[in-house]
């Protein structure tokens, strides 16, 4: 493997004494459903039977792509800048979830194909000026590839050193489902057909197209690599946002912090990361599953039960932004509640 | 029909302009998905394409019931005393909830089991101290059911006259589920066993036991009533918190409020609420889908999409709670995004 990342799973000493706090608290056991099975979690993660949220951080991840230009997409590729330049001012889905939930938002430019340089509320980490088309050939060089890591790496650094527990991915990169259905398919081995929706929405002649289109780059891929490695798959089909959102997620992993899961780009990008690392699985949080053609079947394929499916498609890490409050009540929940024994309750089973 | 509201639909006339304003934020169409849906429907039922959240107020409502002497639950009785009185100490699930999203809190005792007056905090609505066992005969008298519904009018009246202009109801009533699947059966016409569940957690062989309970109600209810309206259904089977519940979700639809509706038993009152007046149900967002069985059935039966389905199964109004911030999310979408035009971004179908 070429990348290297040091990540432990979280000692499972701790997972008896949380439990039994959480079964102890005043109401029947499991009652609070996902609230349970996430504060769990945070004990783990946390190694401590009284979790908090410190500092929360979103890192938006922009990146074009080669193969927009085969018409996989119904929007077009100068909507990746143009929205780059809009969460700059505020008025996106990315600023208001944030707004509302006190995350450090971050823009980062990781291969926008834009100079954005003049614009200082966006950090640049750009690789280059979109992937090439991966219809034709690799979509990123292998050193490329680790530029993009190691971006990744140092992003989740900066918000870890700020202080932030619980770091939140999403990404902005028109044709990004594309590389997302290809690298299900390989790497879930399933049929390509089930792994390809109509992304920002296509019709069935869109979805078409773009299914025959995603088929010939695979077929051309499996002919130069027959038997091929995890990161050849992710190299060869990427983005530069995906792959920086794969070094994030890693580094996080590695620092015991919690990582908030997305929708289909960035499950995508958590299945690349724990094929990689699989120990890294454990601080993941799947925020939302979306209406994405094959995101359900990608959720299993992590054993992922999702916190929320509220049809969101927009992107931008907007899912796990929404789905952030749960988190937070799961918090609450171990925090405030009171047990049977101080809230002077007949204990019901 | 007895009981007396002034319920009126929304005017649809701002329906196309909220519908435009939606559609013209800067994302594809659609893609914020039920955060748009609430959006419209809070225009609607606001009048307005700047709708707003105002004073949330939760109104936690306890009951017991004389079913409950049958054996159907699996929590004991005194259970719904222990946790108003909880309540008061701040240490429950619904206090932490209504803390983490900013609701005014009231506890109201509909008709516990139990001598509360000494508890100042928890409001005196008491009809009775518990319903009547409906394997018997009613669980409650007309004079009773009435009184029931003008506290619950009272109540919604009160939170409304102090500015809050979305509602939420939760519950606490040891063996509530069951009136609850009653209710279901004969207002929805489904077999009554695919109605019942685990509640707060029988096993098998105590919910084999319950619907040999309920069965045996229903059919002494038939052989009295074999054409029953639905006011005969609510008073013979309902509890005294179920039917003030009624009366609150009526009375905040006739005063132009958002009504937030928990789970399976709420979820059962607003079925029949609905029943009395179908002009309620566009006041309604329903916010979670618990695994009880039948629970999903009867949101199909509201033409209801839940926000949430979290596993949640603790009552309380717990999970409309949790709903709350996808409905600030959906309030900020409405009012903070920018649209295509400020944001100068192409607009992608």
């Amino acid at each position: 493997m070429i990348a290297e990342f040091d990540i432990q799973r979280p000692d499972c000493k701790i997972r008896q004494a949380s439990q039994d706090k959480i079964d102890n608290l005043n109401k029947p056991k499991g009652s609070l459903g996902a609230l349970e099975e996430i504060a769990l979690q945070l004990c783990l993660v946390q190694q401590t039977l009284s979790p908090k949220l410190k500092h929360p951080c979103h890192l938006l991840l922009g990146g074009d792509h080669g193969i927009e230009k085969e018409g996989v997409s119904q929007s077009p590729r100068e909507v990746t800048w143009q929205q780059m330049i809009n969460f700059t001012n505020g008025g996106g889905g990315v600023n208001m979830f944030c707004r509302q939930h006190g995350f450090d938002l971050k823009l980062i430019d990781c291969g926008v194909d834009y100079d954005l340089s003049s614009y200082s509320a966006i950090r640049d980490c750009k690789i280059d000026y979109g992937t090439a088309d991966f219809l034709y050939g690799p979509a990123m060089t292998e050193v490329q590839y680790l530029e993009a890591l190691e971006n990744g790496r140092a992003l989740a650094d900066e918000c870890i050193d700020e202080g932030c527990n619980i770091l939140s991915i999403g990404e902005m990169g028109i044709a990004n489902t594309s590389p997302s259905s290809i690298w299900m398919s390989l790497m879930g081995n399933i049929p390509l057909d089930e792994c390809i929706g109509a992304g920002s929405g296509l019709d069935s002649k869109g979805i078409e197209h773009k299914k025959q289109v995603l088929e010939k780059a695979v077929e051309k891929f499996l002919t130069e690599y027959p038997e091929p490695t995890d990161e050849e798959i992710i190299t060869y089909f990427g983005g530069f946002e995906m792959v920086t959102a794969i070094g994030a997620m890693l580094q996080a992993a590695s620092r015991g912090a919690v990582v908030l899961v997305d929708g289909f780009i960035m499950s995508a990008c958590a299945l690349a990361a724990t094929r990689l690392y699989p120990e890294s699985r454990d601080y993941m949080i799947f925020c939302h599953c979306g209406d994405e053609s094959g995101h359900r079947r990608m959720l299993e394929l992590l054993n992922a039960k999702p916190l929320l499916s509220l049809g969101l498609r927009l992107g931008e890490g907007t899912g796990a932004l929404c789905a952030y409050p749960i988190i937070e009540s799961s918090v609450r929940m171990i925090n405030e509640m009171n047990n049977f024994q101080n809230a002077k309750i007949t204990k019901y089973f």
